[in-house]
């Protein structure tokens, strides 16, 4: 009996300590849900980050207003998630290279439910809202690739972000420069982060765009992020580089960090 | 045995996400205490948001001066939570209607203990002390009701507020015209709270004062935030117009979105 | 057996919330681990905060200049923590007084996991490595102290520091007089740190250098935070008041504020 309680206080735990509410591990992370709401401006949720893609197809003008965005757009789509900057910016820029649209405002909330990062507020504009339509179902298909490079664990997490020719969403959030290829490197806590980058901008010849860190870049999260252009190879060489890293050193803090998706660095 | 066991691990579960420590829904709230403390400054608590009221009968002048408010006091109150703004700013304003005090300080934490939003801290001051104590007795008293239009789930949270006749708390935090309608409309989120606010002023005809998101006029919260005046049948249909939309929008990333105390809107 | 279950299920639900991962009063504690790891910019972690230190013998010359750091600085050490922001800067500030190494930067996340406060990045700069390492190897050593100070319940958190001789990351973080005996007074949620710095400042003859609050120098965080200087006996007097006064006050919202290192002060 003794040893049958202890298995089940195991079993207990395990499975506690796996639930959406409490772990930070997989914190945002929702199952897909087959959601029939009437309402026009819903377009769908990804399984993770507690990512909604939503649409309003003429804005109201008086709120348009006060929305801080440059530009004249009736149709707006609106991609927000609590965990999850980088991933969904990622997944925005593949979103506006396919349709006639743009991203209008990228807004970093200090979220992620707990952890050490960034939730994300995108807007798009575009004339059309069957074109902003398209872009936000794009975006939201490309979000769990985008985390599959988002490691974590008790203590923190790491983020790799790669694409060998950076788009508009990358330039407006990032400063990444249109049509190259584009690096991130993120630690936290983010004294993880400098070291990354230090070993990322060592291990291949790249161009550092910027480091951002609680203080300077980051709406106070506590993450180093290292920001990156040049060469496509020298680029991905230089991230997979600094996340060997980032892994040894976020697990002396916990478990093995654990990505939620298959890495497509 | 195994069937028994499985009812267990279903029991416990269920009891371990209902537990204070760990369930974002129900974070922050603490059934009130008979508490028994011997300091003069401690008025009470609020049985939600973990909000406490102090006085000082004399504030230290040096203090004073580094509080970063106007005007000279001698006595000041002390709001102050780790869950909520909106619902203790507007038990404020009702505490000001019926004393003779001020609020002299809003600030907002980026807090709500791993949620989504803000907590507070407001000042109120006054000459004399049981002016002040008073205010924050009655700011304690309305709290609860002013979290009557809070809904949360996993996911986030929706803040709905309204008053006939806004006073100088919701004209010091929020814009709002005193004595005249004001309504807050807040989804979590932030992408939500856009949805929302174009619902709003969509269903009636209502005066937008500003729009508040995770990079303008929040502490980095993950909130979209509307503020409206104007005729106060218009302000409440807007306001409930808006709660219905977020309700469905949230409801798509959890489960259907719970208030902790009756609606009052 | 129904007696059985219930033992059974409250062993679990305490075991649950005491887990590393869920709960607010223990967050950022990790047990010391053996960590062998192959890198050389590794120097070691703290049992608490989740508080790594590491150092870079050759920084690169693109990312020192995107540090926002003053100074030319071959080796830099990095302290690096989830949950605290206090306790690692006195540490840093034990680590500057014992080495030719100086404070190039400390920056406060708004972290803590879900708390209420600050987690910490703290740059050190030197031109030998191992100065810098021996700086982050003392710092390391002196977080659990000053932990010690630190109470939580499950609704906010006190801090309490002091030292005789402030050195040079107390200047650079704090404003204090190097040389002089400095004092941190901090209460969570805020109202709380606001009346623990009245009494501090009525208890002894000491000078207030400022007080910040979530609006105005910190990052959001929901803390009041007294900073004192002066005679020694003062302040560490100042101090001591202030402590009993907010654990009276935090304990009114929840359980009585521990703390997870024996106290210093």
């Amino acid at each position: 009996m003794a040893d049958q309680n202890e298995q089940l206080v195991t079993d207990i735990l395990s499975k506690v300590l796996q639930s959406n509410d409490i772990n930070e591990v997989t914190n945002g992370v929702n199952q897909m849900k087959d959601v029939a709401i009437n309402l026009t401006e819903f377009v769908g949720t990804a399984p993770i980050g507690d990512t909604i893609g939503m649409v309003i197809a003429n804005v109201d003008r008086d709120l348009f207003a006060k929305l801080h965005v440059e530009g004249d757009y009736r149709a707006i789509g609106i991609l927000s998630a609590r965990t999850g900057g980088g991933p969904q910016i990622m997944a925005a820029d593949e979103a506006v290279k396919g349709t006639n649209t743009t991203v209008i405002s990228v807004q970093l909330p200090r979220d992620t439910k707990g952890g050490a990062g960034h939730g994300s507020l995108i807007l798009i504009g575009g004339q059309d809202v069957s074109d902003v339509r398209r872009a936000i179902e794009i975006a939201l298909e490309n979000v769990p690739t985008r985390f599959g490079d988002v490691y974590n664990n008790q203590a923190g997490h790491l983020e790799l972000q790669y694409t060998a020719r950076a788009s508009q969403a990358c330039h407006m959030a990032f400063g990444a420069p249109e049509g190259q290829a584009y690096g991130l490197i993120a630690g936290a806590p983010a004294g993880i982060g400098v070291v990354m980058a230090d070993t990322a901008l060592k291990a291949a010849n790249v161009e550092a765009i910027d480091f951002a860190s609680p203080g300077f870049g980051t709406s106070y999260s506590n993450e180093g992020i290292l920001h990156i252009t040049g060469d496509s190879g020298a680029v991905r060489q230089a991230v997979i580089s600094a996340r060997e890293v980032g892994e040894q050193l976020l697990g002396t803090l916990g478990d093995t960090p654990m990505n939620d998706f298959p890495s497509y660095i």
